[in-house]
């Protein structure tokens, strides 16, 4: 593999990457193209494992788990690998315990909490009011969306302490937006919101469980199979793990006559600089945003695109699956949906019924945002007594009888440090919006953040990856795209150019295909480090 | 140097490093203090340089520039070096030209623009509300002033939109925010602002040149000069420029018996992880916000440190320096203060004269916020001619007859990344300000992010080092300290003391100097890339 040449290199084997090389192959077989994973395995943020249950061992997520029928990117690679779905279980009594430990503990049917007549005036006005924004709003171009820059000078917080008049709702969003992205509402751009919530389909879709929602089906086998069927079609030689990419160069060779500088020379220079790249995260040629901040380029990325990378801040997230000998919570007529103010004693924020579909029964759990915050820096031994009080109080004394407690911190993952996504923080749209999608020389940036549907989601991951795809295939094999995916990427490119350009008058046209060179000074862990150079041949011509 | 021990290594060797160096060792002259840069000059964000003007050639200053007399630390520097400040220069008329291009170009006097009666009631009354409010802020503790969690969640955009009524003044308030931060008020926090002002002593104190404001003198022979200076006292031999820190390692090693484990054999596990440390910032014990973010740490930092330091974004600024055969803007009854509203046509956000001690006649100007996004993807050659055209649109043909235009971009200074300042977005307070000042284990912070006096300014640079000094010698070299220090530090120790803490069962006692390690992989640019590591031996002591 050393000095080996690919035409397309994958940085990243979660969704979007595996997604990517997937169909570059698919439509162009010929392509040679690598996979480059920092961890140990494939499937990014979606993480399933086994673990003791009542019937024996079974699978769970602990990662992202849900899809819904409106997610055509995610359903349909579900369909064509043969994968099964099955609904999110939701029959019976949800449990709502918000204002504080010292209040009344409520259970309701349906998918709206028993709000008090004022609070659900205040939440049908809310609710149509942030519709109505969100469906204004074009993902595409959210600046070009009525008042986007006054919405983008807000967070959210600010836009529901003005629209908001209960304390209740506001308590109720509070929690939503915590499960949603692992946030506090005063952490967030309010039209990055509308934007997220339009790439959706609409803000309750973000929440709920019914059909077409984010919370629908879940997957049989876990999530994780999807990236590693993925990596079976791309072919597991070509997808290489504990292999973190720490740099991407794009060496530019000036040359008045095409090829008077060998590749080779060209590299020399700087091969000693190889040995200290930086360890840290990978990402290139379809990156998902949340890591490729900590990479190093040569020559560097637009301004533009090196300040929305700093400052895309990611949810800090704590999920939780605690096994049981039976589904003791459906008996006693409760669906296992748990909805909780963050507290001293509670640290989940809502809970699901998690039962496998070989029937071993269980609860998935989320600590989030602000309770992520301060209970992930306790020992996980104090959370966990935590949780199950927390689960005894709200379902009954058989909570405490529990098989298994698993609890995985995201923001503890290398190469992601938070989960589920990462958003923007107000002010990011208005000024650096237009590099989010904008490919740098020839790397492409893909990742669930650059969705335009169901961003933040495996189906945007999905999305975000065949995209990158098409514009690689457009510049490397444009006979194998039909003229619409041709149109679309051409489109893609049009949207995506800057009226100025900082490279100034360099031009690429020689189509020279990306070299990779593994660094082999780390051998120890079996592991490479890898830097990309992406060898680009100016050919300056004189008039 | 190679294996040599030290007691303390100070990462940077800008203003706040050096400090730190200096009254380390002012306070005990045994310690063996190492100073890391990376760059291969001292001085950090501010920058001297040498240019031709009308006497022949003289120095202006590309980074920070102006101090003030109520700039305490920064002053008493000044004066115990022996170098002397000069006035800004403030006679004549100040040219105003907000509204746009087509608006009418106005001058005044005075400090403050010649408005309407209108926009100067309102300008009144915001200045009234925000300078109450700043003065109810606690600097040491945000979350302790009224409104707090109110004011975090918010913008300051939010703010403006909800307390200002004229267009003329929020545009107004935008230009000071470019020109103080390099940022927009939608990308910073209410409540930071409120809190930076508190630390200046008042918001209008921000803007001034007045006595006592943050514009009032500036340093002859340029303001690297005291880090220069610094670097002399600390001895040259001491502080180390082309190299790099990569990665903070503090091992622990856990021993029953004292020393039952060598220091030695303790390493070498991790020795050949070494040559992969990432090649990005420095920064450890008095480290700069700025660049901390990069940086590898083993073990971890707490997840609230971690968060904070990957979202505070850094202002985005370009300064430029033009200098003329004459002062003829004086000569016309101009001060050379110009404020301009971002538009097509015109770059600079304000310029200011820059004419020395020598009296060679110069003008500098600052490309901030929304414009620097703008135009710093531009051609020099399109912005220097923008900026002279504008010149010559506000001061006269004279303009153009220019001898030398210079410019400094800040985000493509390595280990910046941007100027003046890394502000807080909404939210970081609120969630992550505990962790601005706690020492994670043996690393101590500083940099001018970290200050409670002029945070942000050279001063609070120098406040920042001198306090992680203290808390270093209050730890290694007690004696040396008055008890006044030792009370001082102890609060510190105290006040950023979690109630929980991960670090669980360590303990630090044993008193073992600090290691640092030279990685000899890169010594081809002459440079070392520096992994530190601190040694701590834990004792474990059963009962």
């Amino acid at each position: 593999p050393d000095g080996a040449m690919f035409d397309v290199v994958v940085v990243g084997a979660g969704l979007s990457g595996l997604s990517a090389a997937e169909l570059l192959l698919r439509r162009d077989a010929r392509l040679r193209v690598l996979v480059l994973e920092g961890k140990g395995r494939v499937g990014g943020r979606t993480l399933t494992q086994e673990l003791p249950a009542a019937n024996g061992p079974d699978l769970w997520d602990l990662g992202g788990q849900w899809v819904g029928s409106s997610q055509t990117h995610v359903m349909n690679l579900i369909e064509e690998l043969g994968i099964e779905v099955y609904p999110q279980y939701t029959e019976g009594k949800k449990v709502h315990h918000m204002g504080g430990p010292a209040a009344k503990v409520r259970t309701y049917t349906g998918s709206i909490p028993s709000f008090s007549p004022l609070v659900l005036l205040d939440f049908s006005l809310f609710l149509w009011k942030i519709n109505r924004l969100s469906k204004s709003v074009s993902v595409e171009d959210p600046l070009s969306s009525p008042n986007a820059l006054l919405y983008d000078s807000m967070t959210l917080a600010s836009f529901v302490e003005k629209n908001i008049w209960t304390r209740e709702l506001k308590e109720e969003l509070g929690l939503c937006t915590r499960a949603v992205f692992g946030m506090e509402p005063s952490q967030m751009s309010f039209l990055y919101f509308l934007m997220y919530s339009a790439a959706a389909g609409g803000v309750m879709r973000l929440l709920e469980t019914s059909s077409g929602s984010a919370q629908e089906f879940k997957i049989k086998g876990g999530a994780q199979h999807l990236s590693e069927r993925l990596a079976e079609r791309v072919g597991r030689e070509c997808v290489r793990l504990g292999s973190p990419v720490t740099a991407i160069w794009q060496v530019t060779v000036q040359s008045g006559e095409r090829g008077g500088v060998t590749e080779r020379e060209a590299l020399l220079p700087n091969v000693s600089w190889l040995l200290l790249a930086p360890i840290s995260p990978p990402q290139i040629h379809t990156v998902s945003l949340s890591s490729a901040a900590k990479l190093h380029y040569q020559p560097a990325l637009p301004a533009g695109r090196q300040r929305l990378m700093q400052c895309m801040p990611v949810g800090h997230m704590l999920k939780f699956i605690i096994t049981y000998p039976t589904a003791f919570w459906r008996e006693k007529g409760f669906s296992g949906e748990i909805v909780a103010r963050p507290s001293k004693d509670c640290p989940l924020s809502a809970t699901f019924d998690a039962t496998t579909p070989k029937g071993n029964a269980a609860l998935v759990g989320f600590i989030a945002g602000v309770q992520a915050c301060d209970w992930s820096v306790k020992k996980k031994e104090e959370r966990r007594d935590a949780v199950v009080s927390s689960l005894v109080k709200y379902l009954g004394p058989e909570a405490s009888a529990y098989i298994q407690y698993v609890e995985k911190d995201w923001s503890e993952e290398e190469y992601n440090g938070g989960c589920p996504v990462n958003v923007m923080v107000p002010g990011m749209l208005t000024f650096y919006h237009p590099s989010l999608r904008s490919p740098c020389g020839r790397v492409y940036w893909a990742g669930t953040e650059t969705a335009t549907q169901w961003c933040g989601y495996m189906s945007g991951a999905i999305q975000s990856g065949q995209r990158a795809a098409l514009q690689v295939l457009a510049r490397l094999s444009p006979d194998c795209l039909s003229q619409e995916d041709r149109d679309a990427a051409q489109a893609l490119e049009n949207r995506h150019k800057k009226p100025a350009s900082s490279t100034g008058s360099c031009c690429f046209r020689a189509g020279l295909a990306l070299m990779v060179l593994a660094v082999g000074a780390d051998k120890s862990k079996s592991s490479h480090k890898w830097v990309i150079i992406l060898i680009v041949v100016t050919v300056t011509e004189q008039d």
